[in-house]
Parts: structure tokens; sequence; C-alpha cells
């Protein structure tokens, strides 16, 4: 790298190393404003936190020449206005929420990177023909009310007003008195829904362990995977644990656990890219000496490939009906969420591949395993998900962990993709 | 029978008619004194409920000409005193504590069934030979402070007040202020720990099926089985439940539902007297997209064998940990609760047999499950407990039941056993 943002190589490993430091101190900063009691961040849709990280922002996106602006849910742009402005808009960023006692680096290094990218295309380049934002989006993680992707989907159209109805957190809530208690809601700053984007890339962290198998720094990411995720309750009878023999059992507890157990075996064999969890489990009476009368269970389940992801999910109902009859047990089932798999472009992706190999960087395409504001955008402008290794795949906890040589990778590679797209005449 | 109580065979099934009465109104009143909203019964230790219906039944049987009083813990005695004043006492009785929404007869069953022979043995007898006591325990179930057998043990010397030291319920509230609460504790009654008793024989719910599958009517209870009940804590490490591979992951889940149905096969295969239980599991962090990181789950483990209940407990490590190192998981247990089996008294326990011989009444010998007040009384007297079926084994339920014929028919055998010990000259 690359031909445009650092063409000399001596010179660009100069530039990583300032850039290590400068994305390093940026994500501190930014951990600093919500770090938590468990040596972690929680940064929760709407909470004090919150609010504060994303002022902070707007003055730090203002004290580097950007035009800093909220939408009315909360989304915090900064843009460099293009010199032709009727052209689309080229975005970047991530979300700026995080889970309770989640890590420094989910959401908060797209943020990071965005930043820390425009500011250097500035410095080098100045204004682009085509406007560049970089967005520090409300909310992706759903960790306080029961809705995710709330700032993605509010500008692609997926989310609105509408159906926060209702929608309460753990401590009784209203989304809408949260809203507003931060200073947001309709009309209180520009429309949320954007039609002007001509495209959106994301940086992000892998929170998987591939790229660190594999000795690759980066990720591109051919597609995110679809999702499946149900609820199964399991009913049989609670019954005393010293008077109940071994034969006379309905037991709850061991049926759910028989199908846990076949739930891997068969996944396991499938192999990757499917994946499938039992994440959750709610034990009633949940007492040492009570044989469990009833067991409520989640199954989260994923593929790249909806019909496979399908198929696999009728085979699971099927073989849990199976073990629960043999048991005596009854079985409900509910599919409480679900989502198809989402291609990235194919063409930003081809690019992001070619800038990587100029730049001699060691680069593997991929698949997402986790939901990304990347696949929200996918559906209404071309879309490019760039990934950065995590340290043992550890994420959503405080020991998530990047080194710093990635994070500046993955931003020289963002900001010559950038480049291409804002800058130059025949972008990709 | 019964030679003494009621010889006849027509007067028999009058008298099983009216005691089935008797039973089912004096049941129906102690649990009208503790009905709770879920249509249970919940009577915990020290709690308004209970000081009302310990009060209440002071008050019933004085009416029927009982001596009645309270020891210091709140144990409360019926005594009609023996002609004889320095023969050792012969009492009966069980626990009037209850779990959260338990059924209406487990312990007061026994209460009832006591005050019920001593009634129709005074009128039909008038005074013994020696001493008879019916016994309200204060409490056995362990449901609100986390200590069991506090009624029992106290009087027979296993539990004392510097046990209570650091004791607190769900609340918060300690011990001692609950029993001082109520008007309780040293020096308010006469000394717990009793030395003058000469056998204690104790009637009550089977909470078990075994009975009303064998279409016995009576369970004679040869010995209460022994327990462990031990705590695992299985660590893997939580990850994403997308983007980790099937391949890569430190289920704590999964591993500990492998134990659990590992455990359930073992104990199906070695058979009853056997049982195990997983009852309880707790999961971190429980979150249905992310692969648990830790999950302890609790093993109750019965048998009336000491020697094949350790083996048992010793397969049951040696296997967690192979299945722990198979899975790259870490393993700790703990044993939290260990209780050795306790034989009942041979020669009360054929005297029994021939009591329900000479009746006509189908009874069977067999294992208790469950712990009881007896087995506290069985290290310091001849002791002696008897089981009246429960429908469909449910129990520690609100649809805990047993039909009037069977509690008539417990009642009547212990009246006879009670004749035989405080009224004939040559008491077995």
């Amino acid at each position: 790298m690359t031909q445009h943002v650092c063409p000399d190589r001596r010179e660009r490993e100069a530039l990583l190393g300032e850039l290590a430091e400068e994305l390093t101190a940026l994500l501190d900063w930014l951990a600093s404003l919500a770090a938590d009691a468990g040596g972690g961040v929680t940064r929760l849709l709407y909470s004090p936190s919150w609010l504060r990280t994303q002022l902070a922002l707007r003055e730090r996106m203002a004290a580097s020449s950007l035009d800093a602006r909220f939408d009315e849910v909360g989304n915090l742009y900064g843009r460099l206005a293009g010199a032709d402005s009727s052209a689309p808009a080229i975005v970047t960023g991530s979300h700026i929420d995080t889970v309770v006692q989640g890590g420094m680096y989910d959401g908060a290094y797209g943020v990071a990177a965005g930043m820390v990218a425009l500011r250097y295309l500035q410095a080098r380049f100045g204004q682009p023909r085509r406007t560049l934002e970089v967005v520090a989006l409300c909310e992706e993680e759903g960790s306080r009310f029961p809705l995710a992707y709330w700032g993605s989907g509010s500008i692609t159209g997926a989310r609105g007003f509408a159906q926060l109805t209702g929608l309460v957190d753990g401590a009784g809530v209203p989304f809408e008195e949260a809203m507003r208690g931060c200073g947001f809601g309709p009309g209180s700053g520009s429309l949320s829904r954007r039609t002007d984007i001509g495209a959106f890339v994301e940086a992000h962290i892998e929170q998987g362990a591939l790229l660190e198998a594999a000795g690759a720094q980066l990720g591109l990411v051919e597609a995110i995977a679809g999702q499946r995720r149900l609820r199964f309750e399991v009913t049989g009878e609670a019954n005393h644990a010293g008077t109940t023999p071994m034969t006379g059992r309905r037991d709850a507890l061991q049926g759910a656990c028989a199908m846990a157990l076949a739930l891997e075996a068969e996944a396991l064999r499938l192999g990757a890219p499917l994946v499938a969890t039992v994440g959750r489990m709610e034990i009633a009476p949940n007492v040492p000496n009570v044989v469990a009368g009833r067991v409520a269970f989640t199954v989260d389940a994923r593929h790249v490939d909806e019909a496979q992801l399908d198929a696999f999910c009728a085979w699971m109902r099927l073989r849990f009906e199976e073990l629960a009859r043999e048991r005596s047990l009854e079985l409900g089932a509910e599919e409480w969420f679900r989502e198809s798999p989402v291609p990235m472009d194919p063409r930003l992706l081809r690019e992001l591949g070619a800038v990587c190999a100029e730049a001699g960087i060691e680069a593997q395409r991929m698949m997402s395993g986790a939901g990304h504001d990347a696949q929200m955008f996918a559906a209404c402008c071309p879309t490019a998900l760039l990934f950065v290794p995590s340290r043992g795949g550890i994420s959503h906890a405080p020991r998530e962990y990047t080194d710093p040589r990635d994070l500046a990778a993955g931003a020289l590679v963002l900001a010559e993709l950038l480049y291409r797209l804002a800058y130059e005449e025949d972008a990709p």
C-alpha cells in the first residue's frame, strides 16, 4: 500500500507505528469513558456512560475539523464534505455500545479506525471528491433493550420509532423514556433514515480465533452467517430426589442434557461453518434435592448457507421430539429470532483483497459467524466488512485484545479503500 | 388389629371411617393456618404462619386433655402422663414446618396421626403405664435457614444453639433473631435436650410412588438412605456463539450435560435402591449467544448401603474428571452434605409387621430415600418409621395427596404400636 495512502515500504512501517499509537490512545480513551468495576467496558444504550462517550466523541470529531452532528436516535457522524456535494457519501464506522462487562475493542475499534483514517486522509490528501463520514452508531448489541441494530437499522430503514412501543430494559425503564432522557427522539436531530450513502465500510474485531490460527493480520468477510435462535421448553415432573426411583423419573434436566449433547454431536459431524450453541438454560425448581420438572433452553444455530441452516434446524426439532418421547417428556419449541445470511459486496471484497496483496498484508477471506452493522447497510448500499484478529478469539469480555500492529494494519487498509472510494475519479 | 385397639373386624371398619374423617378435618385445619397464595402450604420456621399454627395446636392439645408445653426451641409437646412416672416416655410425632409451597401432608400427617392416636387411646384405655407424648417438631426441612432437623436435633443433641451463629435466611434475618421474635431461645421453655425417651415412632407420607405401585397401604421402613451431596464446578471458556468453531470450544455447559447423562446411565445400570440426581445447575453467563464458560451443578446420591454409596461417588468423581479432560475443561468438586444410612429398630419393625398382618392391612418393608426426623431419634432410642402412600409419588408440592383411608390405616397401626409400648406390661 499501497499505491495511494503510503506507497513507500519504509515509510509505511513508520506510519503503521504511528497509527498503532494513535489507535491505542483513542481506544484507551474510549474505554476510560465507560470503564466498569469489573475491569471491562459497560456502555449500554442511552446510559450515562454512553451519553458521556458520544458527547466527548462529538467534541473530538469537531476538533479534528470534522462536521460533527447527531441524528435523532443518537448516531453520531463526523463529516468531511466532498467537492461533489451531489455524490453519495462514503461512510465508515461501527457501534459505540457494548455488552455488560464487555471489552474495549468490540465496536469501538471500527469507530476509532474510521476517525484515524479520516484524519490521515484529510491531512495527506485534503478535501475528497465525495463526502467521507465516520459514524459512531448508537447501538448494535441489544444488551439493554430486546432490540438490536437500533443504530444501523434506523439509518437503513429496518428499525423505526414504531417498533419501540412496550420495550423496557431489565429495570423496567421504557426505551422511549431512556432515549428522551439523553435528548434524543423524533425531531431531536436530523432524520436517521438516509438514502444518500454510496458505500459502507466497517472495520471490526473478529471475535473468533480463526485469523490467529491462520497467522493472518486481516479477515475479509465474504458473508455474514444467517442465524436461527430457538427456545425449547422441556416438561417432565418435579419430584423428590430421594424417593423417586431412577426408572420412574421424568427428569426434564436429563432430557435437556441429552438434547444439548445430540445437538453438539451433529454440529461437529456436519462441521464448519455450521455452529450450534446451547448458551442458556433455566431449570425449575433448580434445587439440589428435587428432580427437575421443567427446563427451558436456547439454541443458537448459524450457517452462511440458508438451506443448510434450515435443514439442520429441521433435523434438530425432529431429534429433540424423539428424545422427549423416549423420556416421556413434553417439548415445546419456539423460534424467536431468524436472520438470513448476508453476502458482502463482491466488488469491494475484491478491492480489499487487492489492497492487502499490494501492501503485503496477510489477509484471509472468511465468514462472519457474528452479526454486524454491516449486514443492515448491505441491504441498501455496497458494503464491506474487515476483521482484525482477536487474541484467543476472546470477545464480549474484559480480556478482549487485539495487537496494536493489527489495529494499525486494519486502519491502513481501511484508509486505502476509503481513498479509492472517495478520492479517485473512477471509484470501485 | 388388632388384639387391643380394635379387635372386632366390623367395628374396625367403622373406626377407620371415623379416623379418616377426624384426620382429614385436622389436616385441613392445619393447612388453613398456613395456606399460601399458590394453593399450597408454606410454614417456614419461626414465620408468622408457623407461630400461629403452633399456638393453635397448643390450644387444641390442651382441649384434648393433654398437658401441652413448648421447649426452648419451639417444639410443642402434648403429654399424657403415665402411671409410672419414672419410666421413659413413648413419643410420636413429626415436623410442622414445610417447604415453600409444599403440601398439606408432609410432616403434618405425623403430628395429626399422633394426636388422633393419643385421643383414641386415652378415651378407650385411660391413663397409660408409661407417659405418651405427641410432638409437633419445630423444623425439619431446612427451607428457611441452611440447617435442617433443628427440632429433632435439638431434642437428641445433634443440634444446639452454638450452631446458629452466622446463620441467616434468604432475606438476611439471623436465625437467632427469628427465634427470639417468636418468643423462643435459651431459657424460654423447658430444655430441648431429652434423655428420657424410651421410643420414638413417626408416621409420615411416603413422598414416593412405591407403595402405590405395589398396592400397599403402609410402608414399614427398614432404613433411611444415606446421602451425599456434591457441587461440581466445570470451567471452560466463555466465547462468542457465532465466531467460535465447534472444534475450538471449551463449552462448560456441554461438559456438564455429558456428566449428568453419564451419572444417570450408571445409576440406572446399578439400579434401586441407588438414586442420583442433578437437580440444580447454574450457568454463566447464561446468555443465548455465548458459549457457557462456567457451570456449577449439584449431585444428590442416596443408597441404604454406605459402602455402595461411597463406591458410586468414587466412580462418579473419576468419570467426571475423565469427561472434563476429554473436553479440556477444569473440574472442581466439593462434598457439602453427607449422611450415613440409618437403620430403624428391628424389634419395632417386626412389631409393626405383626400389627399389620393381624389387622389385614397390606404393608411393605421398604427403604426411605428421604431423610426424616426418625433418623435423629434413632441415634438415641428405638425408633420406627411408618409410611402412608403418596398419590403419584408427588410431594413438596400443592398436589401432594394421600387417600383418607390410608391416613386412617396409618393412625390405627400407630395407635396399636403405641398401645403396646405404653400400656402393656411387657412392652416390645
